[in-house]
């Protein structure tokens, strides 16, 4: 094979065909980057086994072929090529020939048709939506997902898609859900996406169109002459509407920006591993304050409150993830007692957060 | 002890103070700083055992005190406080309260007396020298100094002081030289100062004067109401002078920027465990070739070259640090031949880089 191409759109593909490219691996051929030559265009492939990539790049193909090429050394050698056209070139199955100016390196490859190629998801069922959509929906949601899975689910994010996007994301201590208009008029479908893959994702994204091809077991995203591929998790999502009710008995208003740099400041007490609340006392202020074995904190805050007073315990790290998402000046927090969840909603937004039991003297 | 100053202030102070609090120690008073309260100052003191600092602060002072506060707490709640002015006040000796706006905390503290203060320099010599000479001496020659103490010398810099700074350091396998006129006039002096003291004081060097003040045992660096100091190196530098020879066989002059992208280049092919040289063929034109596990790399550059041929091999990440801290457009490099050291020379200075021997085929 012998392919020309610019140097900045090779690594740009690279770049992006990296991310579903294993650090480590049982099967080492997965380490590498698939490059499959053909018809005026490289097409980059990797594969982790959970998810994947296809990269296709418009080049100047000389004569075709398919080779694996190691991706850390790849990438680290396009990486630093001079500016220009760089030039790559195999005569056998054992060396690639790489040429930018006067810069000339070999390397060793290997078979091209050893690399597991991705299943591809057939294009029968579709959605479009637009990149950015799902790019707000990916961070305003995922930090919501559990990041262990014992279970399974709840590593995953709820896409379910009919004339709005609903995402849901909960990890057994809090539950995230937001909506987003999208104009979607075919059958509703409800996707369960592994949040890594919607974590790659979402370092992809940019602000163009995007098209959705789902099967029972899998989606690909395809946008910007790239498919991102992802096993599906398989299974019914939580039924989360059974676990909403809004008899609440305090209700405040908050400043979102005084709110999240006082919590951040009382996680400066917090060691990593500690699961202490942020103790909130609800009267006219709001007064939040923390005691550990490094010392305490303590500030007010100025509200809006309707209701009952109130004590509640937050895990103060859900309080500033949710607070770093919302663009609102200002946040409605609402409550029932000290021991059920506390809601934070808004316009298309519901995010819920089990209190932290308080015992005597914390 | 009773004090207020400006967050901005303290943090400034706080930041330049944590460069010698050491991060784990046998000794935990170490990991606190030392804070004095006393005639309209804090002094922040901390102490690593091999070189410490003490920071002088204007404060607006109430009542006086000296207390030892973890240092990693104590800076991270004064990076969150808001910005403002900041009360820091002790009732006894187990507690601080620190006030910044509404935000209170208090945080454990230990009795000061009980931290061993630095043994401090006497005033009695001084040598006079801006910050900015001194930042250039440490950068252009402290990659040269050896990491691993299993000779101590070499893990020094010698500054030698006359109406030229001298500076050089060395590891085994490369020299480091540079002269810079400084115009001092006293007696000559020569300090082996450790390079890990060096790095710390070069992150804190700005571009005003500096007093250095000195014993037989300690060096410390007074400037912009900072004093650095540390141990000094005990024993004879070695003897460069009589390493130095120039009977050289072949001289090249080649760009500096080409030469250091093209080794790059060459190091990606090196994995970080491997002493593998870059092979310099020079003729006409300077042929620069490495060869490894991972592939090989060649590339030509244009040179002006006087004298013999010649292959030699050398260390690139030597060649690499050597061009990253010159300003030099073209640099002379000299050769003898392919067993003896290579020396890259210019306006005061000398680099001296030991060959690595080639074997067949390599």
């Amino acid at each position: 094979m012998e392919v020309k191409i610019s140097k900045d759109k090779l690594m740009t593909g690279i770049t992006t065909c990296m991310r579903t490219v294993p650090s480590k691996s049982t099967m080492p051929i997965l380490e590498c980057i698939l490059m499959t030559v053909q018809d005026g265009e490289i097409i980059l492939t990797s594969n982790d086994t959970e998810m994947g990539s296809e990269i296709f790049l418009e080049a100047d193909t000389v004569s075709d072929g398919v080779v694996a090429v190691e991706a850390k050394t790849l990438s680290a050698i396009i990486t630093k090529m001079p500016d220009g056209e760089i030039t790559l070139k195999t005569d056998d199955e054992n060396e690639m020939f790489i040429k930018c100016g006067r810069s000339k390196f070999n390397i060793a490859i290997r078979d091209g048709n050893e690399f597991p190629k991705l299943n591809m998801v057939s294009r029968e069922n579709s959605i479009k939506v637009a990149q950015e959509i799902l790019k707000d929906a990916i961070k305003e949601t995922i930090f919501s997902a559990s990041v262990n899975d014992t279970n399974k689910m709840m590593t995953g994010l709820l896409l379910s898609f009919s004339d709005i996007l609903k995402v849901v994301a909960l990890d057994g201590h809090r539950i995230a859900i937001r909506e987003y208009t999208i104009g979607y008029d075919g059958e509703p479908v409800k996707l369960i996406v592994p949040s890594k893959a919607l974590q790659e994702l979402y370092k992809t994204l940019t602000d163009g169109d995007m098209e959705i091809f789902y099967t029972d077991s899998q989606v690909a995203f395809s946008f910007d002459g790239k498919l991102i591929e992802s096993r599906l998790i398989d299974g019914e999502f939580f039924d989360i509407d059974r676990l909403m009710h809004y008899d609440f008995n305090t209700e405040i208003k908050v400043d979102r920006q005084e709110l999240l740099a006082c919590v951040d400041r009382a996680t400066l007490l917090v060691k990593e591993i500690d699961r202490k609340p942020v103790v909130f006392t609800i009267g006219e202020n709001l007064k939040a304050e923390i005691t550990t074995q490094l010392g305490s904190m303590s500030e007010e805050l100025e509200i809006e409150a309707s209701g009952n007073q109130l004590v509640i315990g937050l895990n103060p790290r859900f309080i500033i993830d949710i607070m770093r998402v919302l663009d609102d000046a200002k946040v409605s927090m609402y409550f029932v007692d000290s021991k059920t969840p506390c809601y934070i909603k808004g316009e298309g937004y519901i995010y819920v957060v089990l209190p932290i039991q308080l015992r005597e003297g914390v």
